[in-house]
């Protein structure tokens, strides 16, 4: 039975504060819950509807996972969903471990991305380039955010990521650091780009001063027409499609 | 002074019904304000904060458009913004005119893409690569909600669109039909194309198959990881990326 407590304890992990403290966030959904336990993320508990629960009767019997029989009314009041008739898994975070890149690969870097919509459309973006490690500056939305574990549909088991110094690391690691910026040599006119960093900045002020000062190449998204910008996202997944493009061809 | 009759005629425009009833929608913010006062929409009526007056007194009076003042308080308790300190534009809805594609222009075509927040940021998008024409199923998201003109961040100004049949269009125009499909010819791997349509589907259930019998070519993103799909403006950007590049190159 769903204890008091533990609704009020998985309600609290909306707050960053609170998943912080106790190591844990939340999962919502049958296709997220089903990937976070296929994932090597440890499921500390889990909500499940009796439908969930004959569907994938094997699966979580074989996990040993502790298991609380709910409503989709009861999911829908301790998650986000505004519907939900599956599942929700409370899991623990990883430790923030810093990694190294491997030759030739491509890592995705974000200078203050604080929407979470966006970074969990980025993590799902980076997991369908196959870009596996990605490194967040501090300012960046906290990745166990629901709504980043929402928005990147699974995708937020696929990846590797770390917050810390955005300039420390690309000193270590001596890539080549492309910055997408307003202006810059235009991603349709590279030719053999070294694999290296991929870097976008904040939805309103873009990269900051600090690490422009470490881009080693500006580059921009060509405009045809009159809109100002893109979404950070949308450029994200522009920067990828290019960079994976001319890096397999 | 604001009315409550004024009050009331623009909380009912939020809703589709009484949008089409009076065939007029509600801009919001100074930028998308300013945007569309510039633009060649007719703007009916304006709300304004006494600062918002003051920077634009010579551009507000050159239209002779009726000004109501309003505080930031009632801009928002009309409007769907949660912080609005400048101005609320009523603005006519253009009749929906049937458009002819010119030669070597790209048309972008949406099949029931319902979300408004994806319809606006696909709007950007066409603005940024200088779609000017785009044409919409009947059962995609309305064009001006209010959602969707947020979304499009002042784009709805600059591009030309229709609702209608998208099969008998593509008869009538007799151009190349580029499908975006989970599987087809990598758009990394297209070589000249002739300009035509870029035709996107449902957020989840893609291409209707009524429509897929009039696509002429399909085409897929290359996936290189674990994501089974893209979000249809991410989608929609990478088709709009890969064309242009292909047709300027």
């Amino acid at each position: 039975m769903l204890s008091k407590n533990t609704v009020k304890f998985i309600k609290s992990l909306h707050q960053k504060k609170y998943r912080t403290e106790s190591g844990k966030f939340f999962v919502e959904g049958e296709k997220s819950v089903i990937e976070v336990l296929q994932s090597d993320f440890k499921v500390h508990l889990l909500l499940v509807t009796p439908e969930f629960s004959l569907k994938y009767a094997s699966l979580i019997h074989e996990l040993g996972v502790e298991v609380i029989q709910a409503t989709p009314n009861q999911l829908e009041q301790v998650g986000q969903y505004q519907s939900n008739d599956a599942a929700l898994a409370v899991v623990e975070m990883k430790p923030n471990h810093a990694f190294q890149p491997n030759k030739g690969e491509l890592i995705l870097a974000l200078d203050a991305v604080r929407d979470p919509g966006n970074l969990g459309t980025i993590l799902r973006i980076a997991d369908w380039y196959g870009i596996q490690k990605l490194i967040f500056s501090t300012h960046t939305a906290d990745f166990y955010n629901p709504k980043v574990i929402q928005a990147s549909m699974g995708s937020f088991t696929r990846v590797q990521f770390f917050y810390g110094d955005l300039v420390a690391s690309f000193q270590t690691w001596k890539l080549p650091v492309y910055g997408a910026f307003l202006e810059g040599t235009s991603v349709h006119e590279l030719s053999n780009p070294e694999p290296g960093i991929l870097l976008l900045g904040n939805e309103s002020q873009g990269i900051s001063k600090e690490v422009e000062k470490f881009v080693t190449n500006k580059v921009t998204i060509p405009s045809f027409g009159g809109a100002e910008s893109l979404n950070v996202a949308i450029a994200s997944a522009i920067m990828c499609d290019n960079f994976k493009r001319l890096l397999h061809s």
